[in-house]
């Protein structure tokens, strides 16, 4: 059993999933002629990293300098910050652009005006458009503040204009597949616009879109040119239950050691709590929940044949509402496996990987840059 | 203004309002004749600790075996991890035990027959009693159990008894002063029945509770010999909520770098979400959210009349729901405040601390030990 010398909450990555994961997508982006720009931001792991580079990933996305850093460090030359640019970084961002191809998101002049004035190498910025999830982004019928961002920009020699960023975030919250489609049709349409209308002056305009259960669920991505998908790397709960997944292609579940068992009310307590999966829940049969229990076997784990859940989670403690059948076959010091309900913030939380083949990979938030 | 030269969400600490905070609880304990064990949990810091050593604090207590280790490690000789051992960690308590006077907490005849076997130095240890809050712990009424424990600790050489410790973590939840007074007494009534019951055999025995709730609210014990709080340290929304605190008792705040403004619906945009804050929240007026905005001034900050709140958390974006003033008030790039709904978690993802007299301080999560 691989889970033999693990003594403390570790999360456990089948590299074979992680893999199938990678490829499948990256199968998706190639035979739509998409570029395949993936969000780094789930796995943060130089050695995941290098796993996208066997299917000839050479650019990719991430959410904030700190990762830009992370991963330049480790040789990745094309990078884009997939966040509103802070422009209290500018001595980072300098940094960064001397030695990457680094592309910014833009959603407001200010930001091109001091980037315009700072500014000591070349960077390209996408302009954020918002179509429908309403967290950041510009209008895309706002054809003014577009025209302003670009005319100021142009006026400056390190700012090169490469396109239009969404991020659909609704499709999270999707009843189903249909809904999702609905929301990135609509998505593509008004981002199409766009396109069409400053193509002329910008031949090389970029349309980059994609969340995990878009392109998870999709075939046909219309006139999009770039995908950045991250989460589908490890996949989660939360994916599955969105049906963007099956069951075996979630490739992290955090293994806890039991401490407590409380067979008058059929629980079973863990280490492994907030710290470990995050505070994270999903609302299932009017109960909210923070992670699925599965068991482990030789070379990986298997799900019960009854959901169980981790149903309640302080600091270090999480709760599992157990069955009869697993109260009987587990004992104090046993192994229990969680899979969890948002992968990126769990993985951020453990700060490292262990593999089913017995490696250990490091996590960004687990290592000194 | 100390938030100059900040460039990226910082969690800052105000080290006057942290000390007096310590103050408070280390002269409450020291005039109802408590032993003090604060709970380093919540800020899990080197140098947080030295200023609990000020107060003449030689006893503390942590939650996991890592965190033992860290402070073991900057000379804390008497450590309890108020946890449920976990046995798979046999190596790491012998090397501990060998080390500082280790007590762990049990509450199986599992672990005891356990460590009975593989216990190499001496170890105290409290059995953990469930008196009402349902996590882990016995039934105060369980004596079979007790007694079943005690005699098998007994033939092992390294196993002593040091007695009943107790989490009433229901206070967290209680509506007011009046209801955690009443979880308060309850659980003191039933843990003094088991001193009672016991001493004749155990007159060193030990009854040890003491949330930061309970803490807080009391100020009259009764024959409670240990008390544990850990979260009052820093505070926090949750607490200042629950009216165990003071808004300016909070220590901490998380200062996040301003990166988009949507005045059309009223919303700021953060670089700050749950990475930085956690997905911990509190129901307010029927709405979910993730933190309280604040002010900085030159020294610290200060709450606007108005309460303005994170309503919406991503992995990396904090959404506040902003009045018109303040929206009148900030621009991209300035740095907001915003109090954490729970401390203990924010701190554990923050990683260090940077102080509002401008030094920064370890967190366990962001050192390698």
């Amino acid at each position: 059993m691989f889970t033999k010398y693990l003594t403390e909450p570790t999360l456990i990555l089948d590299q074979g999933k992680c893999l199938a994961n990678i490829k499948w997508m990256a199968n998706k982006a190639t035979s739509n002629h998409l570029i395949f720009r993936p969000h780094f931001k789930t796995h943060q792991s130089r050695a995941v990293g290098k796993w996208f580079a066997r299917f000839g990933v050479e650019k990719i996305t991430v959410s904030s300098i700190k990762m830009a850093e992370y991963f330049a460090n480790d040789n990745w030359k094309d990078i884009t910050i997939a966040f509103p640019v802070n422009i209290r970084e500018i001595e980072k961002i300098n940094a960064l652009a001397e030695e990457v191809q680094l592309n910014l998101t833009v959603e407001n002049t200010e930001s091109i005006t001091f980037l315009s004035k700072k500014l000591k190498f070349p960077v390209g910025y996408f302009i954020k458009i918002d179509t429908g999830y309403h967290r950041t982004g510009i209008d895309p019928d706002n054809f003014q503040l577009i025209d302003r961002m670009l005319s100021e920009a142009v006026a400056c020699d390190n700012l090169f204009f490469k396109g239009f960023l969404v991020h659909s975030g609704d499709t999270y919250h999707a009843k189903d597949k249909k809904e999702i489609e609905h929301i990135f049709n609509h998505s593509v349409e008004q981002l199409k616009n766009l396109k069409d209308r400053y193509i002329k002056n910008y031949p090389q305009i970029v349309i980059s879109t994609g969340d995990t259960p878009s392109c998870s669920f999709l075939n046909n991505f219309k006139s999009i040119d770039e995908i950045r998908p991250g989460n589908f790397v490890f996949y989660d709960l939360m994916q599955y239950m969105l049906g963007a997944c099956e069951f075996n292609q979630i490739a992290v579940v955090v293994g806890c050691p039991v401490v407590a068992i409380h067979y008058e009310r059929k629980e079973i307590i863990v280490h492994g709590g907030a710290v470990h999966l995050s505070k994270d829940a999903l609302i299932i049969n009017n109960q909210q929940i923070y992670g699925q229990v599965v068991t482990f076997n030789s070379k990986g784990w298997q799900k019960p044949n009854k959901k169980i859940f981790v149903t309640k989670l302080s600091q270090e403690h999480g709760t599992i509402q157990a069955t009869d059948k697993l109260l009987k076959s587990v004992k104090i010091g046993d192994m229990i496996g969680i899979i969890p309900i948002h992968s990126c913030l769990t993985a951020n939380l453990m700060k490292s990987y262990y593999t089913t083949d017995n490696d250990k990979l490091d996590h960004l938030s687990g290592v000194t840059i």
